[in-house]
């Protein structure tokens, strides 16, 4: 019974499956400068979608998300399937980052890593040559606006490779990514602590030429009830350099994490994916068990400063727990302390720069 | 063949249901002062909606409403059950009126009883506890924040109770509840005549403190072909009156209906949801019936006047058919007319604050 | 396995199927007076509905677009089947045009011809008698209020038949169609080149009483692996003419077109439906095969031209692939010149009313 539910033609011809997950967060938050403080309820994500197959190795998806009175589509694409390797069209994530490959229903945490919205990981349109393994995954793509309704002119090229295997006890990940965005505007990179219902607290502002390069590094482990993963990642904004005009603005960040699974489940990496997934859960509170109950803790880091810009730097602590009712119900809970160094929006940070943001959050989590 | 379609794993674990509805309305409305006269088309409701188990004691129901080019989330919430009663977090309605707890596609007339938009019951976010068996049911909630994306400030605390029980031929009903709001802003208390594509002829606009206290009763009854139900409902607008300032302002409404199957058929009344449910429809069109009709009478009053406030009195008269062709379609179809007193706003009204409007609507509904 | 996927119970009486198509467009145009250019991409079309049988001669469609963050309700309705034929109530296109009542999803081209949107072929709000068999269409449709928060005002009347048969190797099918408007504003007659992604260089704006009458024929036919259509239509905009008030502008286009399967496949005449539909594919790439080919031409014209009004004329080549990869995906490529002449528009065209548009476009589609 765990996988989840589909429909299919008996010949495997067609297939079809409705997805949906509902994220409702209850939210507190304060910044020790006095000029931020917040509590509330929001659905953070609430999500709809049908995924398939229109006829054996055509894959579809198309997933919209209801966000107050407006609807985003999200992952909406089509993907052929090659004896070289898949070729998908339409909306999708650029390949990158471990904690933005792995979907929201799967992180470790309420939030991902700062880099991951810091440096606008993010659904673009394009199409992409993706191929893999039970080891090993590699995607490359190209992508052309970044809207739904592009004008022109704007151009990504990303790609990603990942290895993993088994080891005793466990598995190991590690892979690489970069991304090389042109764009007819200007970038700016910000970020929140991390709760949603938040501020933002660094934040460059538009800088630079409107092209840039990321390039990131990537590691993940699982070993019995124990994970870790970890990410460094490095964004050349092209001449957005202050100090030295012309050259670039090297911003970067980068997490460690870890967890353990008190009741002795494990966190599924999954080498095939490039990507963490849903743990099993060895006594689902329907069965009158427990549950799955993980403790997690987070050293996540941003820096927005340098070479005369003075977006910031977030230095993040967080700690959590994650209370699996069954594979698709989870209860999130997060405390995080979040210190503010060197950012340059004085309504938000004083004259020094300086802050510290302390949030909490509850997320009631299902999915099916 | 009559209970509605579903999806579910032969386990039992995992279950899922594709919802949906779509009222189109035809409505012509116009009142006597000759301020106001407006038919044409629209799409009441048109919703789609899922629920299901995400394994077994985890219910989810995540629902959205499209009105005109907006997206709005209906029911949203996930749901435990436990040998203590069921918690439910999300959006959803307070626990308030048996007019608002049952379904608009099994409601007895076109739009429901003035109180409960006037008084604002609505689904806002928090979370409840529930209970209940056979004959009876209970509900205590707490929600924060009114919206999906709420800053601060606003708490609601609400609850109901109902018992009912079989008796010789039928069915009967009885209910209270009470709902407290504290908020940053202001209330107002405003409602249409019975039709939904009209203006509002009464409306205390914002008033008092931004808390207020509601606690109503209800009954219901079912003999036969017969049925009847009847709320009454008191608010008090905390520190809204202008007669004696820093007192409550006291709203009061409520109604009385009857309605009689000709074609035979009962209304489902549940006692243990406290809400009027679908009926069973004899002999549907599909089989060469003529379907369920059923006629129908309220009587519906709200008084937003008192203390120096304004908003002014609506006595309804409402005649009515429905016509169910199988359980799951039907065509309603609704003569009011309302009597309007002591309402301030002139432009709709008059100098004198009385009108009268007349209004027809002819609606084709069908739910899945 | 061919008949696309669908849920129901054994005794027929409830059926439910979830529909849905998603394409994605990459689109280059420029014109020859240098004074447009625009590439990009674009989800043309992102849509996910319903439809079935709540309790069999009753059935509904609900079918809603995400453009952007805006959703639109496209068909939504409910049809009951009587032995005088059906009655739709809701949302629907008016019974015109050939190119506009074959699905989107099996139009042979990116887009439907200049007249469709020009003469403002869409869905209204309304009730529609409709019957028909094997060989004819037979519907009549009163509309009221031309969106879905109508005001008061707005009618219009429609119908169209078509007959059609088979014939040795192939079938053919003619039509004719009429549309009536009475609207309390003005119409304008407007229309892109031949893409989506596109400024429009011929525009009426807005003329007349706010009345126009349209009628049309069509014609169309496939003879083995051979297919052809056209139109023709004209639309009298009511006491539009400039150059002798009171009466009315004529305004007309039409198309004729050709499309060749290379790989042998035919495309699908309904004669029952008076529309084209989805060819079946011989060898399926999914079987290793090469899918489906068709190459495509069409000369479309559009005249809003004439009596004063000079919103001009557009005169298109176009051609084009449908690679069928599967029934449900295929990949469409159009190359189009238009010619414009006589527009008054000059930022677009020049003082000399004259322009030329080429526009290239790539289509991935998929729908299930």
């Amino acid at each position: 019974a765990e996988p989840a539910f589909g429909l299919a033609t008996d010949d495997g011809l067609f297939e079809m499956n409705i997805r949906g997950r509902l994220y409702t967060d209850y939210i507190t938050v304060s910044d020790s400068d006095g000029n931020f403080s917040q509590s509330g309820t929001e659905f953070r994500t609430a999500r709809l979608g049908i995924e398939g197959k229109a006829w054996k190795d055509t894959k579809y998806k198309f997933e919209i998300e209801v966000d107050g009175n407006d609807v985003n589509v999200k992952d909406a694409y089509m993907q052929f399937k090659t004896s070289m390797g898949s070729i998908t069209a339409g909306q999708f994530k650029t390949p990158n980052s471990l904690d933005e490959q792995t979907s929201s229903r799967h992180i470790s945490f309420l939030e991902r890593a700062s880099i991951t919205d810091a440096f606008g990981f993010a659904r673009q349109t394009g199409i992409m040559w993706s191929n893999g393994d039970s080891n090993y995954t590699a995607k490359l793509g190209v992508f052309k606006g970044s809207t739904t309704d592009s004008g022109s002119g704007d151009t990504t090229i990303a790609g990603r490779v990942t290895y993993g295997d088994k080891m005793d006890g466990g598995k190991w990940l590690v892979g690489g990514s970069f991304r090389d965005r042109s764009s007819d505007g200007q970038f700016r990179y910000r970020q929140r602590p991390h709760v949603h219902l938040s501020d933002r607290f660094v934040n460059t502002d538009r800088i630079g030429n409107g092209d840039d390069f990321f390039y990131g590094v990537e590691g993940a482990i699982q070993y019995g009830s124990f994970y870790s993963s970890a990410e460094y990642g490095i964004l050349n904004a092209k001449e957005a350099s202050v100090s030295n005009p012309g050259s670039d603005a090297k911003l970067h960040g980068g997490y460690i994490d870890i967890g353990y699974f008190v009741t002795g489940e494990s966190r599924t990496l999954k080498t095939d994916k490039g990507a963490w997934d849903r743990p099993k859960v060895s006594n689902p509170v329907y069965n009158g068990g427990m549950g799955a109950l993980a403790v997690t803790a987070r050293y996540d880091t941003l820096d927005l400063t340098g070479d005369g810009i003075y977006g910031g730097e977030m230095d993040t602590w967080i700690i959590g727990l994650n209370w699996y009712l069954n594979r698709h119900s989870r209860i999130v809970v997060n405390y995080s302390n979040s210190s503010i160094d060197g950012a340059f929006d004085v309504s938000a940070n004083g004259a020094d720069g300086k802050n510290s943001v302390d949030a909490f959050g509850v997320r009631f989590q299902v999915d099916w």
